[in-house]
């Protein structure tokens, strides 16, 4: 029996890659390959730095990646410029299955659990408007280290007092399921792009190319 | 005053894409798409397996990297083509400046700190007879951390009782030179393809084309 969800924000309800275009105006040519790599270099910076003890917050992981992207593809910048970009992940795209499915689960708790620090993700919640449809967001930034830490995990189940199998944690990034999985987490897979799953054991309880397929395939209770 | 090398293996004396050649007779036309997915999720998983507290060993890591790169480009295999292909990591090519450098080196204790379990690498060193030029190797798997975690820094620290500064650490992995520096100790960055340093602060003290260019630079004491 599910208790509460509990859902990753980058990636999952908010799309990484919607950054493509506006890189691709400043960049013509380099749009997605800019928006590969920068993503690619955000996650891999925050998994070193906390295999380090270096912590830094997620917006200066974000910055610190967009200028390894821009500066590997040998593009020029100035601050101007990454003040530009960087001012994108205030203003990520909203995946076009989320809000509808948010609103249909009206009978349990939902939080957000993040890796982005407090500023930085109230913007976008608000930007978005989709701080209208959570009960609110635990950062990681809290315990300065990042997932998948099970440290991190643990903020959510002190938060909400349920035991960790009736959480759902939902998750769009293969990684981070395994992480939520392997800690004790109910786990549900948003699979959009036919993706294959990491090969690191702890597979996802649930797997749907929607979090709408998702949450009906885990029979969570939804308003009537 | 450098008393002591300390050397990574994977990437710095050997070269992992050396594999791309055999894929490319097992998988005509995938072979470099292959070999650069294998590297990628080999690194990955080592890192997030880490984090998860879910250790496993590095050939078994290898493995897993492996066959997500085959299912991730929908390439067919089975347990006898795993097992031919895993072979290479048995027999990775050498990079062609590394035994001159550490036949120079002769005035100072060299030592390997590697991901790789012992019965892997025991292998490797012996079939390439890179064991002739090193005076051992300490691995991450005695104490179940992958790189860049402090802890497998400090194995060589324990083992050669020099000063952390007194030791160079050195290594072709940007990330792994980070989390040296970091950690305390002097680095030596082997840029062999003119890529650009991380973007992860913790600069090399040194940095070559080679291992002898780096070595030179660093003014390691040299055989006459």
């Amino acid at each position: 029996m599910i208790k509460s969800v509990v859902l990753d924000a980058y990636g999952t309800l908010f799309d990484v890659f919607s950054v493509s275009q506006k890189c691709e105006i400043e960049y013509p040519g380099k749009g997605i390959e800019i928006s590969q790599i920068w993503r690619q270099k955000q996650l891999e910076y925050s998994w070193l730095r906390t295999l380090m003890n270096q912590y830094k917050q997620f917006w200066d992981i974000t910055e610190d990646a967009l200028c390894y992207a821009l500066k590997s593809l040998e593009l020029p910048f100035d601050e101007e410029k990454i003040r530009k970009l960087m001012n994108m992940y205030n203003n990520l795209e909203v995946y076009s299955d989320v809000i509808e499915a948010l609103q249909k689960l009206d009978s349990v708790k939902k939080v957000i659990l993040t890796n982005g620090n407090a500023n930085m993700f109230d913007r976008l919640l608000i930007n978005t408007g989709v701080n209208q449809y959570i009960d609110g967001f635990l950062t990681a930034d809290t315990i300065e280290l990042y997932k998948p830490r099970p440290e991190v995990y643990q903020l959510a189940v002190d938060y909400l007092k349920n035991n960790k199998n009736e959480i759902i944690f939902i998750s769009s990034n293969a990684w981070d399921i395994a992480g939520a999985k392997s800690f004790g987490f109910t786990t549900g897979w948003i699979n959009r792009g036919q993706k294959r799953y990491e090969q690191l054991g702890a597979e996802p309880n649930f797997t749907g190319s929607s979090l709408l397929e998702l949450t009906n395939k885990a029979d969570i209770k939804q308003k009537d």
